[in-house]
């Protein structure tokens, strides 16, 4: 059966707005960020984009804005599954730095093939920092062992597509129409695996915040109409600034 | 091992202030409700609640109750499972009406004996009403003859149990802790087999809305503390109100 996909990259966090490296750190939405949830389900409303099933990670920032996107769009009862999965990537021990601390710290040149490479992550946090995800009591069912210090792109999208494979795409096999609401990098890692993107290609592509991005499956999840943002002209902005503000 | 579950009833809705039968009609939270829902939330987190799952019906003035709960008290990552099973009784043609309406059109003896009596459901809405499931697409998933178009208390428990038995008790079997948000029939229904309340008692026992209702077991799901609200005198003077307007 054909079937539906929305991704949307979590609305402006109060980290973005000061530039830092946020990662796993469960920063919240700032305001100009859940203004930005509420537009995009005022968008599906319009578009009349109704779900059967939601996903989100476990981070507060992606949590609020899939619940404020669908108390905007009138479904606020849907069934939503939180996956450590769908979280952003782990920065590792630039967690909470900004683009200047970590240049002087490690070099510009470093931070750049941290932030832009495909393969190369970050320095670890130890097993005794803050950010080190064993202290968080959200992920103490999981196995120590599965737990990351830092990850680069490529093991991003080594967690995420488990989860892609056994919760999402049954359901889109089933011919429903499905919600995910996540963060840069794990939207990076969908969007490689769907859309076929190189490694190289896949670390320059800017997902905009708050932006629906829409995919149309036949029953072998193959597209059926080219993959859009709903507004594109806005996205496309929107990309451009991120691209900037990256630069 | 030993485990916690809190139970708690949505705040007030937009219909329970117009004392209107809601049912199944999705009204959302009055202003009072969000404000009961978030004092709700600020009393776990001084209690040093914190949950590992959480259950709510796929009426939106519950998901929303746990939704503002949760983030006042700082865990809006919970894992929430949805289910119909959690939902209000469903009131049948009484849905949509007021008290008087009700006794004008069948008199207030017979309305008495369907809100107060426990296995005598109120008139069915016929499967072309708007208030029938089948038009609500939260429902569509669901086998056609397990909608129902009128509840008695009675049928309330039998559709309540299973959920619990299959969701809830495995994960307080497991030694977690568990929030559950749902409404004064549901909630009944589950006090009813929990403390072992008689069918003529029940019908009597009144939840407070926002109040969190706390259970500690040990591993053979036995208590081992009385059950009590978390802010005792509160719920006390809110379950006298109730009862005062019901009368």
């Amino acid at each position: 059966m054909p079937s539906t996909l929305v991704i949307v990259r979590h609305g402006h966090s109060v980290w973005n707005e000061k530039n830092l490296f946020t990662g796993w750190v469960d920063v919240d939405l700032a305001p100009q960020g859940e203004a930005e949830a509420k537009a995009a389900g005022a968008l599906l409303k319009k578009e009349g984009l109704w779900f059967d099933a939601g996903h989100t990670s476990v981070l507060t920032r992606a949590v609020r804005t899939a619940n404020l996107m669908l108390e905007a769009s009138g479904q606020v009862w849907l069934p939503v599954s939180r996956s450590w999965r769908l979280n952003e990537r782990h920065y590792g021990a630039l967690q909470g730095k900004d683009k200047k601390q970590t240049a002087e710290q490690f070099g510009a040149e470093q931070v750049k093939v941290w932030r832009r490479s495909y393969d190369v992550p970050p320095p670890t946090v130890t097993a005794e920092h803050e950010h080190h995800p064993r202290f968080d009591r959200r992920y103490r069912l999981l196995a120590p062992d599965v737990l990351p210090a830092s990850e680069c792109l490529k093991d991003v999208v080594a967690r995420v597509l488990p989860y892609w494979h056994d919760a999402v795409v049954p359901q889109l096999r089933a011919g429903l129409t499905v919600l995910v609401v996540a963060h840069g990098n794990s939207l990076r890692a969908l969007i490689k695996h769907l859309e076929g993107v190189s490694d190289a290609d896949i670390v320059e592509l800017n997902v905009p915040t708050g932006m629906p991005r829409l995919y149309r499956f036949d029953d072998a999840l193959r597209f059926t109409q080219p993959p859009r943002y709903l507004d594109e002209a806005a996205a496309s902005a929107a990309a451009q600034a991120v691209a900037k503000q990256a630069g």
